[in-house]
């Protein structure tokens, strides 16, 4: 029996091992400075801020001490916005895995939480859009520097959230109940086979849904949308493995890394593993 | 900065990463029944016993806890062997991880630890060999049963993996001061190239050395002898990735699972990762 802490981190491992999850590092791809392995260390050096949260501390804290383990290796960030979603969720697990618990859980935070997830920030490099100049004493970039402005402002880690949707559908899950991570564990209990397999046919729906945000910061909306447009076609089309693969090459070769649907897929994963819908 | 306990998890990830590992599952290769993510799931099950490990308890109790957790997953015995080198290796470097000191964890051994030993096998179906009529009494499928047996004769942890060499070359680090180990080690330290390529690499050098004892005892010595003369032909000559490949895929075809070789290489990579002689 997996303790919350031990399923967290399997999910982000079983998310990385699944394949073919076009744009991303999976167990068949790496990228030039971004490897399986980073994520492997990624994964065990989350433990301990994820056993954090599965004792009871505050979500901020946690997340942060996640990170900064998460950040010990030589890839950078390998899995800031799947822990921003797993933090919360193996709180939950605590007393139930449920939307209106994760819902509470996020509703609970502080100012004291925002605070932690700035710091998290001193930790390693996450790649956010430019704020507007009148939220420029709150960019996250400034980490730490900025928790004075977010102290003043009297702002709550899901306040922190709240002010990212759009644009960020990691934040988003935060303001929504977790309802795409809860709907992606549905999706996960209810295929065959493996469950990494499970986990890159989640991905793709995923993907086919609504385009990626990480995508749409780093390469604009446009491509986002025509990469949520051709993950469609596959779907619709029940497109073999060959045509997958096909896409995630080409997504690889023009750098374009679906990251926030790979968190989505994690938190999934997660949910799927601690209500044991899925056995490994 | 990673702790000694995660450390070794990231060792059996990294060493079930590695490919190709000929006849062993690796990240392109599962086996029917036994998967790359019941790997996964074995080294996040394994932690709590490694973190015992690291605390300072007995390596008796870690081992047994370390298994259990391990063996959480549906493919059976994962990693079994690779723990029995892990928890001493994890709780020698908690004064220093060299030859002596991992030489007196396992003198320090106890009758108390050798009864844990035998509960481990509670836990998991692990291959062995029929014991000889006279140690019958001793064979470690008797699992807990076995304990008064063991009481009765006084026997250590090092006792019995004493009465399992020859023929068992993980017991056998335990007698040389984990001198294969400590080699393997080296190897992966001078190597080039992310580290679960080094592990593969590192692996094969072990199997081209000495007959792999799994092999050994499952499919006869003469197979094994077999397996190890084909990869020092492919070493001496410095072969391709293509034929690596080729011999990986003809022994999982055959059904010849190296795995001593593959426990020999995750403790070669925690002590590479420990002494932070590898980055990942």
């Amino acid at each position: 029996m997996r303790t919350a802490a031990g399923n967290a981190e399997l999910a982000l491992l079983l998310e990385v091992a699944g394949t073919p999850k076009p744009g991303n590092v999976d167990r068949h791809r790496d990228l030039d400075d971004l490897r399986f392995e980073h994520f492997l260390a990624g994964a065990v050096g989350a433990r301990d801020g994820l056993e954090m949260a599965a004792e009871g501390a505050a979500v901020g804290p946690a997340f942060e001490r996640a990170v900064e383990g998460m950040a010990a290796q030589g890839g950078g960030n390998t899995q800031f916005g799947a822990l921003l979603l797993l933090v919360p969720l193996v709180r939950a697990a605590r007393e139930d895995l449920s939307q209106p618990v994760a819902e509470s859980v996020v509703e609970r935070t502080t100012v004291a939480d925002a605070a932690a997830f700035y710091r998290a920030f001193d930790h390693v490099d996450v790649f956010v859009s430019e704020p507007p100049a009148d939220l420029e004493p709150l960019d996250v970039r400034r980490g730490s520097d900025a928790v004075p402005a977010l102290e003043q402002r009297g702002l709550t880690l899901l306040d922190v959230m709240d002010r990212s949707v759009p644009g960020d559908d990691v934040a988003r899950e935060w303001l929504t109940g977790f309802e795409r991570s809860f709907a992606a564990a549905e999706r996960i209990a209810a295929a065959d086979g493996p469950v990494a397999d499970r986990a890159a046919a989640t991905f793709l729906s995923l993907l086919a849904e609504r385009p990626d945000t990480l995508v749409a910061k780093r390469s604009g909306e446009g491509v986002a949308r025509e990469v949520t447009e051709r993950a469609a076609e596959l779907r619709e089309s029940a497109a073999d493995r060959e045509r997958v693969e096909a896409f995630a090459d080409d997504l690889v070769a023009r750098g374009i890394n679906p990251g926030t649907t790979a968190d989505l897929t994690a938190a999934g994963l997660f949910i799927a593993l601690e209500r044991e819908a899925v056995d490994v």
